[in-house]
């Protein structure tokens, strides 16, 4: 997607110079936008670990990627297949939750594993990375397309111009991915094809997401939108101010139970209770295909209590990040990073295959092989 | 309720200096602690608009001791009606959708009206402003005393020592009245009678009265606690982790829809879903006798866009409060300040008289007089 008007993906490799990984670093968005230089497996591994980069498939790219450094580092030691294996290891360690990071690196090393020599195996990593990022961003475009049909539904039932609302959570963006996004395909989808869509854009306490990443993002595409408190979708669905909720997740199981951003099961309730459709957005890379219980099985990962009880912002006047307490000194806060929310509640998921119904039948049908 | 140790109320007459109206200046609250010295109607007025103090029966009470120094101005004037009657509207349009504020300014006049001269007005004034505050802190202690049986048979149905763990949203405690709060007073009561209890404090985007105000009080009067994103209550439901809901209301229709706090009908909706009693705690006054259908004939306020847009917090090691921005600049953002929970979601109404069910019915028969 578009940065100022130049197109760009989250991660990508210097085409003119061998062994510079280069990414967005998102911990500054949206108030300083800079391009981060990674020469080392060291310096992604950093990366990855201090969400310079963050996403499910941002991470498996960004993974990618540095797998063709650590083969251009083992090439120079004395065992290439101990080194090689030791900085995949290095690089899993880093986020040990996000499935995506694992199956990334686990295929570099299979594609690795087939060459015989060094200058083949980093061409061969090489081959692997850029595929897994195009992979990435066709499985992304393709929801937006699926995502397209089922908004062009809702704008054939309003008045002419009268704009789609879709309200989404977090940031489940084109920066989450290579390109394109989950949840954020559709609307850009619609937006590009002339669809008159605005976005309710929860902020997404406590890391603030929607309100630095998935602002920025739409901001950037020039598609309209307007930032929430999390407290307010119940109301706007009430009003009728919501035509259509649209999520990511962080996994999904091949029940249809949505692990996502915590909050997200409180606008699943609303969009039932008003009527309003519920979909989830994701790549077939973001299904569990063990799990049936997500309520009971999925662990829910608790995050610093320093998260809830300080934010940082822009200071007033400069672009400076300040960070502010917004609690009174030893108060004790908690920080649950994720819900579920039960199958029940989702009208349907939006895969780069299609739109299927959030249960066993509904992904059994359309994921057949995996079953 | 208690400060440092040391019991105070929200607003109060100085006992040594007539014509001094004391306040807690609510707008430093945590960072600061500040009694505020308010000596004419003028700054009763300013007091009151730029929310120095804030909440229902706090805000009636201190209209009530500013109609004492409304009185003592009008004395000195050449017609002491039309200067009272100024003072009136001056203070009434402070906040014009209160509705204590009216109620209690109106009071104020008829007290004064029953008496011939300046000095027994003046003396009326503050007897009946003294009434005013006594009965609002009185009517708080009943409902913590109604809503205190509620926690104990939740009590009794836990292990020994387990606390009983409540949710509440924004503030509706004793800051919010002159003393006890509504939502707080059972847990202020069940805390005092040594049954264990336990709070989860919602933050309350976008002014986070929760994470400022509630935190702070609770603390003050040693009652656990942990402030949460307001993203958290739904999941903490789906884990048994919540027993109970106790909000607080701007106004409740003699039906029995409950407006409060932007988010509060999010929580209903999800405990609902997971069969977790969910209570309004009101004194009578904050129902509003005239309106049936809360969700099509309560209008919602409107906020300033910037109350999303920055957030002020404590700035690092010193005690300034500073102001930061939180989406990128130029981007929209909305403020709607309260929702409308429908009746259907609320288990029941815990009031200075007792508990009643949230319909028509049941709060006919708790105040027939009404009907």
């Amino acid at each position: 997607m578009h940065v100022d008007g130049i197109p760009y993906r989250t991660v990508w490799l210097a085409p003119d110079e061998p062994g510079l990984v280069r990414i967005i670093d998102q911990r500054k968005l949206p108030f300083a936008f800079e391009i981060e230089d990674l020469r080392t497996v060291d310096a992604v591994a950093v990366a990855i670990r201090d969400m310079h980069v963050r996403g499910a498939g941002c991470i498996g790219a960004t993974a990618a990627y540095g797998m063709v450094l650590a083969a251009m580092e083992a090439s120079a030691a004395a065992d290439f297949d101990s080194a090689i294996h030791q900085h995949a290891a290095r690089l899993v360690e880093t986020r040990p939750t996000a499935v995506n990071l694992r199956w990334a690196v686990e295929r570099q090393l299979a594609a690795m594993a087939a060459c015989d020599w060094a200058g083949e195996k980093i061409a061969a990593a090489e081959r692997s990375a850029r595929a897994i990022a195009d992979e990435d961003a066709d499985a992304c475009r393709r929801i937006g397309e699926h995502g397209l049909n089922l908004i062009r539904q809702l704008a054939a039932a309003k008045a002419l111009g009268e704009p789609v609302n879709v309200l989404t959570h977090c940031n489940a963006g084109w920066l989450a991915f290579v390109d394109h996004g989950s949840a954020t395909a559709p609307i850009y989808a619609a937006h590009l094809a002339g669809v008159p869509i605005h976005v309710w854009v929860d902020e997404t306490r406590p890391r603030n997401q929607g309100a630095r990443l998935t602002a920025w993002e739409l901001g950037q595409e020039g598609v309209a939108h307007t930032v929430i408190a999390d407290n307010t979708g119940g109301h706007l669905m009430q009003r009728g101010l919501v035509d259509l909720v649209i999520t990511g997740t962080d996994r999904t199981t091949y029940t249809g139970d949505v692990a996502n951003k915590i909050g997200t099961y409180l606008k699943a309730l609303a969009a039932r209770d008003n009527g309003v459709p519920f979909y989830v957005a994701l790549p077939s890379s973001s299904f569990d295909w063990e799990i049936a219980d997500g309520l009971r099985e999925i662990p829910i990962e608790e995050r610093g209590s320093e998260e809830v009880s300080h934010l940082s912002g822009q200071a007033p006047e400069s672009d400076v990040e300040v960070e502010v307490r917004l609690v009174p000194p030893g108060t004790r806060t908690a920080n649950y990073a994720f819900d579920v929310t039960p199958s029940r509640l989702v009208t349907g998921l939006i895969t780069e295959r299609g739109i299927c119904d959030a249960n066993g039948a509904g992904i059994r049908a359309m994921f057949p092989e995996r079953f």
